[in-house]
């Protein structure tokens, strides 16, 4: 017996392609090669993941090759010199315009694969084959790919949109415990900036969640896809409404850049970036004291930190400053005008932010 | 008394932009200005150009900042190590996405500078500063940016299309004579794979255009220009006719692959390749003797190389076989139909230009 597959489409105009959420998807031979194109492949992925998964795609793709390049694991080498290593593959594996790249793991894979197959010979496709939460839920929809500079996150990069999005429910019942809360952050980071009914689910479902109940996982994601996909339909590069999605990620960027890449989970610096930006909002008065409670209460739930770690306001303002979303000097910001409804700002009284490092970050 | 500008279009559907085409642009605030965004500025050039020209820029846009990026000057530069250079400059210069960056050199300068614009922050404003001929009228139009990998030219880059292209005439009286004439050969190309008429214009001019008279570079430039535009406005991403404007360059990549990039000139290798193409054309039937002989007198009259480097029939056909073009394994050529008729295709008799590959490179 199958389980069914959910399939949503993301449409940003100029290009079409389906995410496909279920079990069973690294061995579905049928939609993987509806995903492919002829030519030659290139399977990206880490030392870690590799191991587990790469045998059955390539049971499932054969007799077609599926050469690896493999990756260090961690978010540390999302680097220019690792790409450069991707790249010295592709030319090997004589991977012209007519191939592809098949991105098998998290975030890190999924976001430098992408990188490699946007310029590539300028532009090859590519499949992303999420395997964590958070991949399945954020990195691999969109077309967003980067890699770190020693500056700030994700400076260096790309909009190239993959052919498809595969999300096999079945990585997620190995993922470890940090890993799968770090997921559960873009879920709620969905719901609060732009679907209140969904945040009501969330505090019903969240023991579920935690608990990795399949049926409620599957709803879960299917509900954070669908929110990333009509966002990303209405803006693909970014010059509006997608800025919703960085919902408490100028923190979080601010918070990995001084921590040292990898040593909190990308979801963990979002989950205490989410508090910030809505005690920001807060401050300014836009939500009240039991709006925050109830942001707090489902983070706490989903076991993700409510703290940054103490990096310095200073040393937060600074890295900040270095944000995709600067415009003439001044900090944008994604905050929430009430639960549900994020809002992208520059226009907002600055004591506020100011009150908030200084409170938290000192 | 100013000499008149002129102006042309280009425009994808996605963004328009404008070519000046004139004298004294590189110190006209006025264009300069409408074509730059609010934000912070990084000038990137070369350490030959920039000692020639950058003040007339600085003093232009003065009292706005302009930092220097300057790069080594040499097709051997435009690699990974260059553009991480050029990165770093960005982050320390805190260029954001409201910034942008100024190309100011030949082809690599716009390329590398081009494909930095293109990835930093996913994408900021490049306003394409032209200084060579080959750059005014090929390189700094159409978007297309890149740098080399040791497998092969351009293999790693983008489309990303310039706010706009200032081509000062005024920088061409001091090109050095080489450098001119391998802008002749792109010339030369537009006119055999699209304008039976502007080939002839090119064979009364040939002695204006070597002697530098500005009325005859004018023209020309223009008339390559327009060819270029109609094209890449019909065909952004190569995906069809812009592919005509790779005539000779198949046959180019493999020569300074082989020879080491910067030993011949593009339009040198370029010049060479498109006696190489008309030539299998020739041996296919589809131009005659006639028709190849004008093609080489042409060349030879620019002053450009007839004969390509004897690289040795094998290499040729393993380099070429790396070329963006190939799809399914079938070297996809730029031929010609007729004079002023190219066409793109993998259709064609491969005995033929096996012949050629042996007679001429063997």
């Amino acid at each position: 017996m199958t389980a069914p597959v959910l399939t949503l489409t993301v449409d940003t105009g100029a290009v079409r392609y389906p995410i496909h959420i279920g079990r069973g998807l690294l061995g579905d031979r049928a939609r993987l090669e509806a995903a492919l194109p002829a030519g030659p492949l290139l399977l990206v992925s880490n030392v870690t993941i590799a191991p587990l998964y790469a045998a059955r795609l390539k049971a499932a793709l054969a007799p077609r090759a599926l050469p690896e390049c493999l990756l260090p694991d961690g978010e540390s080498f999302k680097t220019l010199a690792t790409l450069a290593s991707i790249y010295d593959r592709l030319a090997a594996e004589r991977v012209h315009r007519d191939g592809a790249i098949l991105a098998l793991g998290g975030g890190v894979v999924g976001d430098v694969a992408g990188f490699a197959a946007a310029t590539w010979q300028r532009g090859i496709a590519c499949v992303q084959l999420p395997t964590t939460l958070l991949a399945q839920v954020d990195s691999s929809i969109g077309g967003k790919t980067a890699v770190n500079h020693p500056a700030g996150k994700n400076l260096i990069g790309a909009f190239h949109q993959p052919r498809a999005v595969l999300a096999d429910l079945d990585t997620l019942a190995t993922l470890p415990e940090r890993e799968l809360r770090s997921g559960l952050a873009e879920i709620i980071k969905c719901a609060l900036v732009r679907d209140l009914g969904f945040l009501g689910w969330l505090e019903r479902s969240m023991g579920a969640l935690v608990a990795r109940e399949p049926a409620a996982l599957a709803e879960a994601i299917r509900r954070a896809c669908e929110i990333k996909a009509a966002i990303v339909a209405a803006d693909e590069r970014e010059h509006g409404a997608r800025a919703l999605l960085n919902f408490g990620h100028t923190f979080a960027h601010a918070i990995e850049a001084a921590e040292g890449y990898g040593s909190w989970l990308h979801g963990e610096a979002v989950a205490a970036g989410m508090v910030l930006a809505t005690e920001t909002s807060a401050r300014l008065g836009w939500v009240d004291g039991a709006a925050l409670e109830r942001v707090r209460s489902l983070i706490e739930r989903a076991g993700l930190p409510l703290k940054p770690p103490r990096i310095g306001a200073a040393r937060a303002r600074e890295l900040m400053s270095l944000d995709k979303k600067v415009q003439g000097g001044r900090i944008r910001l994604v905050l929430l005008k009430a639960l549900g409804e994020g809002v992208v700002s520059g226009d907002y009284d600055p004591a506020a932010l100011e009150a908030v490092l200084r409170a938290e970050l000192a």
